[in-house]
């Protein structure tokens, strides 16, 4: 039989997470935003438990994963890894494609794989609920289904043009006993300003982090889940790189190229730090690609310096690649890379030239997404069709110069819950929404200023 | 690490599909409905290949899968099978509940299983275009997922309330390529002389089907592909309980107890069939519940005659139990259950006392497919709650008798598409729809006269 899957057994679930920040010394620390010291485990128990606080600030190689979460992992990983091969002969490339299908888990994404270590965390902890932010949803209903696994009340602040837009991600949060509210709310004072001023006002996911961090500042039993950017985020998702160099073992293959989309960078980093970890400790080199959409380029177009996660200046500063906390991106419908920033570890690594970035045009990426699930039968998340157009346009590359390379790239969810983008694509209602650089210039004005020593290389 | 998942390789895929009616000899033959004869395969070739109308009629206990076909299913097969322990918790009872889960298919349900053998065989006879019914749309999106695999086209006929409340399983068919049309259609001599008579008919599965045979019919080109009740369907279903039997061998345990929800049929005899034909085989004695709509409930309220499985009397007479072909259902939010009729295979098994059945009302469905996602994290499809139902019913009466038997159902797909359905439930929005006793008295009295010596008996 013509093999196209690549299956681990539950043992083979890795026992440990990858901290890519053991093998990036350069790394900048976040910094209090009121004294410009570096953070502490301290600075941060106020919103999360101490195991993941000490997780975020941590420089150990291998973090040990915990029985119960492997336990709850085993429900759907290790997730597959296949071959692409009817894309391949579509495509009539040389190029070897293999894809890590993440869209099996029990809410359609990668979002799960950190969403049950931070629960069980914060379960151990005697945390009763959860607050945290979502765009398109995956990241909501990810911590929903976590939160009553744990019994944990989970509250998301959804952006409100997608809270109308998706009503489908919003029912499923009802479905797993979560609350979900539009942002901004009157339920937070961060929220009622904004709708002082505006009424209308649309909402960010920066605004919407703003308010669930508010709430987790102002209580005492409720903590705050990050759904990216964060160190710990991206340590959690490293399971899914993990896994695909042992079913790329089984493959007798490695790959030349690593390709991920980036919003807030935990599914690229997830998928490509284990490969870059190998090749920093003298292993093969791989070539990694950032797929970013042009619409929203932090990667491409941004700055680096230390700024804000939220819109309203509650998160530490953090260094990495930004086009400011004040940045509102345009409505693309992949909302789950509309982000300002990126994961701190992902900026670093894209400075120290370990990976390149490339900013795409979503309707390159639906018809890409197309080909994709009209060839291997998955409809790709708008999120994951970033990385299947630079993956696609690279095979042709491929095929243009006779070399036959070896891909990788993260297929981070399904589209079953985007299936209305699909639809205006295919009537011809979707344009290019433009790069606005007039925006990010206005956005970067109002870069926070870093007290302290470190305000001087800023 | 606490075993939940029993999880196999693609090596044992089954290697040939299980036909019970090589173990029920009194199974009446389908019978042509101008001269009531059994129907031949050269009645059948008109609107299926010869492979596939073979099928349809054999009596042969096991029906080798080729291997192309077998290859494809290994995209997302063999699916796992679980242990529902913290439902089991949750219910605190004795039982052991494990659930066989086919909503990890690319479109989402146990479709995919009889829709790759019919698209290869279809294929291998030349066929360029198929077209089919659909109701809440699991069955036509699986069509057209595997009609983009082997490039057919495919045309589906979707009942015209469900084409307008099921946007996104529309969507989904036209992102694999295949078209959609609302039932009744203009496209049809059978849709234009009802959108005469009724302009704005809503439309039934039985339409549907009628539109979609007069095409094939007509078409020496394009061929039918039914989504359950035919014996083919069936058969291609019974994967399921094969690989449960080999899943269930390695939890070293048997089923005393096996439900399905039953619209169709291939559902449950997909997951029932293999037990049963152990049993019948001098294998351990198992208990089969069909778990069907209140509202739709052809095992419990219906009649066991001959009767058309479509809507104007353009399939050969099945001997089944039926609430009557022109019966239309009431608009119950398992779309996929809304069927006159059953699979002839399991009313035999009914008639014969191997499985029984009881009907549920929708409400008290969704209420327990909320309690099974908040315990296993998964949201199951309305149509799979009905099964989810039983199962809890029979579980607390385990505990209330302290028997620890064990029990095994299908979870045939899961609920993204449907959020739409339990957000109402959630409200307090859904009814139980009342079963319509004259409506199927009258729908009674219309069934179809067989000719010859069958009709004496009918």
């Amino acid at each position: 039989m013509e093999s196209v899957k690549y299956q681990l057994s539950d043992i083979q679930i890795p026992r440990a997470w990858y901290n890519i920040a053991a093998d990036l010394p350069r790394l900048a620390p976040p910094l209090h935003p009121a004294t410009g010291a570096p953070a502490s485990v301290d600075d941060l128990t106020g919103i999360m438990p101490k195991e993941v606080a000490e997780q975020e600030l941590s420089t150990t190689r291998e973090i040990e994963i915990p029985d119960p979460v492997r336990q709850l992992y085993a429900q759907w990983r290790p997730s597959p890894l296949f071959r692409a091969r009817r894309l391949e002969r579509a495509l009539n490339t040389p190029a070897r494609i293999y894809y890590k299908y993440e869209g099996g888990s029990p809410a359609g994404s990668h979002k799960p794989n950190t969403a049950i270590p931070q629960c069980f965390y914060n379960q151990q902890a005697g945390i009763r609920r959860l607050t945290t932010e979502t765009g398109a949803g995956q990241w909501g209903s990810a911590l929903a289904f976590a939160g009553a696994l744990f019994g944990i009340d989970v509250q998301v602040h959804m952006v409100r043009v997608s809270y109308h837009q998706k009503p489908q991600r919003r029912a499923l949060m009802h479905a797993y006993g979560a609350t979900c509210l539009p942002s901004p709310s009157r339920a937070t004072d961060v929220g009622s300003r904004i709708l002082d001023d505006d009424p209308d006002c649309p909402g960010s996911l920066g605004i919407a982090t703003s308010e669930a961090l508010e709430l987790a500042m102002n209580d005492p039993h409720t903590n705050y889940a990050g759904g990216s950017v964060l160190n710990n985020v991206v340590l959690h998702q490293t399971l899914i790189g993990q896994e695909a160099m042992t079913q790329l073992d089984m493959a007798d293959d490695y790959p030349d190229l690593v390709v991920g989309c980036a919003g807030g960078g935990s599914n690229l980093g997830g998928l490509a730090f284990p490969f870059l970890g190998a090749q920093l400790r003298g292993g093969d080199s791989v070539q990694v690609i950032a797929a970013e959409p042009e619409a929203c380029p932090s990667l491409t177009r941004g700055t680096v310096a230390y700024d804000f996660g939220d819109a309203t200046g509650l998160t530490p500063l953090m260094r990495m690649h930004t086009l400011g906390h004040s940045f509102v991106p345009p409505s693309i419908h992949a909302g789950g890379l509309r982000y300002h920033g990126i994961s701190p570890l992902v900026s670093q690594a894209l400075s120290e030239g370990l990976m390149e970035a490339r900013a795409v045009p979503q309707t390159r990426c639906f018809e890409a997404g197309l080909a994709f699930a009209r060839s291997e039968g998955i409809v790709p998340a708008p999120e994951s069709t970033h990385a299947v157009r630079v993956v696609i346009d690279e095979a042709v590359r491929c095929r243009e110069e006779g070399r036959p390379r070896v891909m990788l790239f993260g297929l981070s969810g399904h589209g079953h819950f985007d299936l209305g983008s699909y639809e205006k694509y295919l009537a011809g209602e979707l344009s290019d929404e433009a790069f606005d650089p007039d925006g990010v210039a206005r956005s970067l004005t109002a870069l926070p200023e870093v007290p302290g020593p470190a305000g001087a290389e800023n």
